[in-house]
C-alpha cells in the first residue's frame, strides 16, 4: 500500500506544497514543531534513510539544502535545523525546522496554525526559493 | 577562539574517535541520547549548516552516511536517525543517533556510559566502517 507521503505526492491527500522536482517533494508538516516546519521526501518510497542508495540520498540532501536556505531566508528563527527520525511513517523524510530554542527540536511541543497561516507560510518560503 | 569541536579535532580535548578524513571528523557524543550516538563535523569551523558552502555540506552528508551505515550495522537499534540543531556549540555537527523509540530522538533523555562502554562502542562502529 502507498505510504501517506506517496498519497500526498500523488495529490490524493492535500498538502501545502513548497517545492517539487523529478525526484523529490517538499511540503509543510501539518503538525509543526514551529511555523515553517517542512518535510522533504524522495518520491521513491524507501523506509530508512541509511537504505537510500547514495545518489538518492545525496539528491535528497541537496534538495533539502535549497529548501532549508529558503526557510531560513523567509521565516523568523535563529537557524534551520534538520532531523530524520522515521519511526512513524515508513517513507524517508527530512524535517526542516525553524529553530528559536531547543524546544523546537524536541518534537514534544507543537504549534497550531490556521489554514490561512499555513498558506501564508508556504507562500513566503516559495517566494524565497 | 577555537570551538570545543576544533579542540577535539586537534586532540587538545580527548574524544572517542570514530573516523577522520581530510575534511571531516566523527566521534562519540559524550552525553549520548543512546549508546552509539555519534557526531560528524566539518574540520572547517562554520556555525550554521545552511551557511556551509555546497561542497562542504555535500561532503559532510556523504561522510555522515558512511558513519551512519556503520552504526546501523554494529549497534543494536531499529534505525539510525540524523539531527542537526546547533543552538549550543557554534560549529556544525550532525548527530547520528541509534533509534529504538521516539525518546532517543528528543534530546530530553540521556544515557550514562562508562569509559569501558564508550571504548567498546567506538571499537564496534570502527570495525563496521
Amino acid at each position: 500500500m502507498a505510504s501517506i507521503f506517496t498519497k500526498i505526492i500523488n495529490a490524493e491527500i492535500p498538502c501545502y506544497k513548497i517545492a517539487e522536482d523529478e525526484n523529490y517533494f517538499a511540503f509543510l508538516d501539518i503538525n509543526p514543531n514551529a511555523k515553517g516546519h517542512t518535510l522533504c521526501i524522495p518520491k521513491k518510497e524507501v523506509d530508512k534513510i541509511m537504505d537510500l542508495d547514495e545518489d538518492s540520498y545525496m539528491g535528497l540532501m541537496a534538495f533539502s539544502r535549497k529548501v532549508g536556505k529558503a526557510i531560513e531566508a523567509s521565516i523568523d528563527c535563529k537557524r534551520v535545523g534538520m532531523t530524520v527520525i522515521g519511526l512513524e511513517v515508513p517513507h524517508v523524510h527530512v524535517h526542516l525546522i525553524p529553530l528559536t530554542n531547543m524546544q523546537n527540536a524536541t518534537f514534544q511541543h507543537k504549534v497550531s496554525l490556521s489554514e490561512e497561516e499555513f498558506k501564508e507560510t508556504a507562500a513566503k518560503i516559495i517566494a524565497a526559493l
